[in-house]
This record gives structure tokens, C-alpha cells and sequence, in this order.
């Protein structure tokens, strides 16, 4: 394979989460692809290149842009929030370019939601986890529902993307419902809103206090702690089960 | 709360993928803790500090000098490989030090082993997921059962830390088995060896080909596919569900 789009995960936004790699990417790339928000967020790395972006929910019109250009022979980097490759753009790109196999799909991780958000909180995440998005734009929302209740039942810390949005503005309390059937309400949870961004904000709670939750919104990311977790002067912490601690 | 612990998650080991939040935290430390092989990884960044190493296995002692350093007024940073929040130690910090209120444990997130394995796979865990380790020093193995057993079910993409050890040879094999229930033995799966480090090496495979195979060890990743996990030009990828690719 001789040509490369590099999908890269340039962390939540701030610079000061984004990797040597990832940086090293868009700069020696010739032509940048991204959702508008995210070129912005490197945009002193784009001095001098071509920059292609487009709004929100055209990914596979992204994914084409970028096809189109690593086959007229540039350097593409393809940038992405977070992790190009948790719910991000290296899986449809890959897709999208399924029937040209001289092009290389190259992923760059970047630090997600799950890591970065787990961090403003404390540890929730020390355990085993599972990561469901509360999105059914692609999703039958019978399957995120099987999936919550399973992850309930087996005690997997729950972290959860995607929480609402305007037309999904109950799916949260939806989700809260389906956990509390196999955790208390009081398990200990948290929620952190605009990870990395401006008005970064992290909150410990209840799962109780999930329920009916105005200050959650599509920008926040929700952690549902398992049996064993519990907050520590502040802070969201599940134990890894050292006994002589 | 004046005096903090940094708990730093350096990434798989390979400085491209450490954050500048991290290189920040340990240059601005006075006191360097971790784990003899992870302060190795960065001992350009300890030049003129107090470094305090431990053997492997000594969690809590590394824990308790992390804890004597902040506590005689050091800024310590305390490594960890990957990210310090998944499977790292700013949980057990923050339970040894859960008595001492006027010390901030600040977790710095990096790049964990599901997020960069899965880059050199390809775009594994693009769909909901769920992360388990097999190892059983601090886990009951029944629990873990029961979790990979559920995670099947729930069509969970499952990406396994701590796939064997010396003790656990034959561990993977029993995970694959109770996947088998809910997947067919040609669901599409992976694994990467040594990620980030010299000797880095994806295979895509099969769930079959996950049983009694001698190339998996303690320094690998494995990642098993859902039910629409496919190979795309030799990547391992899961698409999101768009519709009009």
C-alpha cells in the first residue's frame, strides 16, 4: 500500500492531551479532514495545508473527501475528537474505502472520553467496564437497553456516552432504570461535562441523582460505579480488590 | 487540599504516545515514583529528581512512598504504564491515602492498551465495548466467567488485559470457550503483542485461533470481535451501523 490516511484521535481538545503522534500526523500531512469543531481544535497545525471540513453528521461525505484526496496522491490526516477509534471516524473510513485496498487506513489513538473523564473524576475506572453510547440514531434502542441490563447484572462499571441529546432527553433516566434493577440507588456514580474544554466540569453523584438530571447534556459523559465503588475525599474510586490496603 | 499526588499514565511506553499533561506533570515533580521498568521508560524526564522504584507486585508500597514523599511536602509524580485510571494505580493510591484529606490525588490520563492495541488492529471498538482481565490474584475467576459470559451475550466487543501468565496458561482458552456460547468460532478477532514497544505485532484472527495459541502472553492484548466485526484489507474493524457506506 503506498497511500495513508491517518484517522487521528486528537484527545478531547485541549493540546495538552493530544499525543506527540498525533500532532506528528497533521503536520506532515498535506490536506486536513474533520467535522468543523475539530478543525478548529488543531487549526495551528494547519497552517499551509488544504483544510476540507464539513457540519455535523456527514461522516461518510468526510470519510469520501478524505478518499478522494489520498487518491489524488496527499498526505491526508483525518482528525477526530477523542479516540479515533472509539466510536470515531477509523472504523467507516475504513468502510468507505473498502475497495481500495492501496490506500491504508492508519489509526492514531487519542485519549477518550472514558480516560479523560475518569481522570476529572478520580478512578472509576480501575476495574473491569463496559462503554455503551446512548445514541440509536444506529442503534436499535432494544439492543442498548439488552446491553445496560447485562452490564448491570455482571457488574462492569458503566460509562456511557452520548447521555441525551434534544430528541433523546430521557434516555439517561431510561438507562439509570434499567441499571437500578440489579444496583442500588445510591450506587456512586458521576457525570463530567466539556472534558478538556472550557467549562470542564465534574460532578460525583448517585444513581438516583442521574434521574431527571438538567445539568446533563450531550457534551457530558456518565460514569455508573459498580458494587465495590465508592468516593474517597471527593473523588470516584473503585478498589482493584487489594485487601491489605 | 495543598499538598498532590500526580498519578501519570505515560502510555504504552514509546514517548510518542505520552501527552504533554504527562511530560508536565513528571518535569514539574520533585519525587519520581513506579515501578522499576515504567520510570525506565522515562528517566530523561528524571534528571536531578529523587527517583523511588519498587519491584513488580508492590503496589502498595509504591503507594505508601508516594504518600511519605507528598506528605514531607515533595510534588510527586507517581508513573504508571498506559492510563493511570484503567487498571492503574490511582485507585489503590487513593485508598492508601483515603486518611490523609489535605493530599489530592490527581489522576493524568494516557493512552491505555484497548485504545493503542486497537489502533495497530485496526478500528476494533468502534461499537460499544466492554474491557475484562483475566487475571484472578484480586478477582474470583467465577466473576470474571460470569463477566465474559454476559459481555457475549450483550454483543459487546471485549478486550481482554492480562491474557495469560506463567500461573494462568490455559486462561484465554477458557474465554474463548465461554464467548463460543453466544459467537461462532469464525467471529473476527485480534491480538497485539508488545504494543507501543520493540517487538510490536498485530495478528487478526479468529476466536479458534484464540485457543492454545503460544504467540499469546502476559504483554498482550486480545480483542474479540461482535457479531458484525469484520476484515477490511486486513484491518480489524467494527462499523457503527451507517447505513449508506
Amino acid at each position: 500500500m503506498e497511500k495513508k490516511i491517518f484517522v487521528v484521535g486528537i484527545g478531547p481538545g485541549n493540546s495538552e492531551y493530544m499525543t506527540p503522534q498525533a500532532r506528528q500526523a497533521i503536520a506532515d500531512s498535506d490536506v486536513v479532514v474533520g467535522y468543523d469543531l475539530y478543525v478548529e481544535l488543531v487549526k495551528d497545525l494547519c497552517q499551509g495545508k488544504v483544510v476540507k471540513s464539513t457540519a455535523m453528521k456527514k461522516e461518510v461525505d468526510r470519510c469520501k473527501l478524505a478518499l478522494d484526496s489520498a487518491l489524488a496522491g496527499n498526505k491526508v490526516a483525518f482528525v477526530c475528537s477523542g479516540d479515533a477509534g472509539v466510536y470515531g471516524m477509523a472504523g467507516v473510513m475504513s468502510e468507505v474505502a473498502a475497495d481500495h485496498p492501496q490506500v491504508e487506513i492508519v489509526t492514531v489513538p487519542g485519549i477518550t472520553a472514558a480516560c479523560s473523564g475518569a481522570a476529572v473524576l478520580g478512578a472509576p475506572l480501575i476495574h473491569d467496564f463496559a462503554v455503551i453510547s446512548l445514541s440509536d440514531l444506529l442503534t436499535p434502542w432494544r439492543d442498548i437497553e439488552k446491553r445496560l441490563d447485562l452490564a448491570a447484572q455482571a457488574d462492569f462499571v458503566i460509562c456511557i456516552y452520548n447521555p441525551k441529546s434534544k430528541k433523546r432527553h430521557d434516555y439517561i433516566d431510561k438507562a439509570a432504570n434499567i441499571v437500578s434493577r440489579s444496583r442500588g440507588w445510591d450506587t456512586a456514580c458521576g457525570y463530567v461535562k466539556n472534558i478538556g474544554r472550557q467549562g470542564e466540569q465534574g460532578v460525583v453523584c448517585t444513581l438516583k441523582d442521574l434521574i431527571e438530571n438538567d445539568d446533563i447534556d450531550m457534551f457530558t459523559t456518565v460514569f455508573i460505579g459498580k458494587s465495590t465503588t465508592r468516593v474517597i475525599n471527593g473523588k470516584l474510586v473503585t478498589p482493584r480488590g487489594y485487601r491489605n490496603v
